[in-house]
C-alpha cells in the first residue's frame, strides 16, 4: 500500500464516520486495546462510539442514559456510519447484535479478532459471509491491517 | 392462565418450532439451565437447536461442521422457526447476532435473563423495542413464565 496516499487521506477534508463496537457490559478486559484502536481510527475521521474506549466506562454501562435511549442512539449512529470496526475477542451480546444490525443496514463490517489458544470465535461471526474477519497479533498488527482496509474503503467511498 | 389449556396444547398435534439461543463459544457456564430449558421447550414441539444443551458440546464448538456450514444451518433454522427463546445471562457474540437476525426475520423473540448483582444486561437487548426480556430467578420461575408466553403464542399462531 502507498503510505503517501494514506497520509494524504488522513489530512484531507474527507471525514469517515466509524462505528467502533467493543464489549461494555460483557466485560472490559480489552479496554486498553479499544482505547488505542479508537485513537488511531480518529486520525481518519469521527469515531461515533468514542466512549467505548473510555477507562471510566465500566461493565455497569453508561450513567445518565436509560437502556432505550442508548439503544436508539447506537442504532442511529450505526445507520449514519460509513463503516463498522468491531473488536470481537471478547464475548458480547451487544457487539454480536450490532454486527447483525450493521449488515441489515448494508454497512461494511470489519471484525478484528486476537486469537487465543483456548478460545474460538463464534461461528455466527467467523462463518458469516457478510463480514470480514481479520486476526491480529497486537496493536501494531491492527494498525497495519486497518490502514490498508481504510485506504481501500476511502477510495471506494470517494 | 389455564393449565388445562396448556396441557391440551402440549398434547395436541400443534408442533411449535423453537429456536433456542444460548452461548457456545462464549462460554458454557449456563449449560445446566440450557439443558433443562430445552427439555421443557420440547414438550411444546421441536427445538431446532437442541445441541446447544448437550453437555459434550464445549466452548470449542461443534465438530465436523465448518463455520460457514454452521452459520448457514443456523440462519435457515432461524428463518423456519415460530419463535426464538434466548438465554441472555452470559455474554455471547452468537446469541446477540441471532437475536438481531431473528428481529430482521420478524420472529417473536423472548429473552430470559437471570439477574446477577454484579452484572447488567446489554443495552442493545434490554433497550431494544423488538424483543421481550424476562428476568427469572430459577428454573421453576422460567417454567412459569415460558408456559404463559407459549400459551399466548400458540393461541396467536393457530
Amino acid at each position: 500500500m502507498s503510505w503517501v496516499v494514506l497520509f494524504t487521506l488522513q489530512r484531507s477534508n474527507f471525514m469517515l464516520k466509524i462505528y467502533f463496537a467493543g464489549s461494555i457490559r460483557g466485560g472490559r478486559e480489552q479496554i486498553d486495546i479499544y482505547q488505542k484502536m479508537i485513537t488511531h481510527l480518529k486520525t481518519f475521521g469521527q469515531v461515533l462510539t468514542e466512549h467505548v474506549g473510555e477507562a471510566n466506562l465500566t461493565d455497569k454501562g453508561e450513567k445518565g442514559l436509560d437502556d432505550s435511549s442508548i439503544y436508539q442512539r447506537d442504532i442511529d449512529w450505526l445507520k449514519s456510519s460509513d463503516m463498522v470496526v468491531a473488536e470481537v475477542s471478547s464475548p458480547s451480546l451487544g457487539v454480536g447484535f450490532e454486527i447483525a444490525k450493521a449488515i441489515e443496514f448494508h454497512k461494511q463490517v470489519f471484525c478484528f479478532y486476537r486469537k487465543k489458544p483456548d478460545q474460538k470465535l463464534s461461528a455466527m461471526i467467523a462463518g458469516c459471509p457478510d463480514v470480514e474477519v481479520f486476526e491480529y497479533d497486537d496493536f501494531e498488527d491492527f494498525i497495519y491491517q486497518i490502514n490498508s482496509i481504510i485506504k481501500d474503503s476511502i477510495t471506494n467511498l470517494k
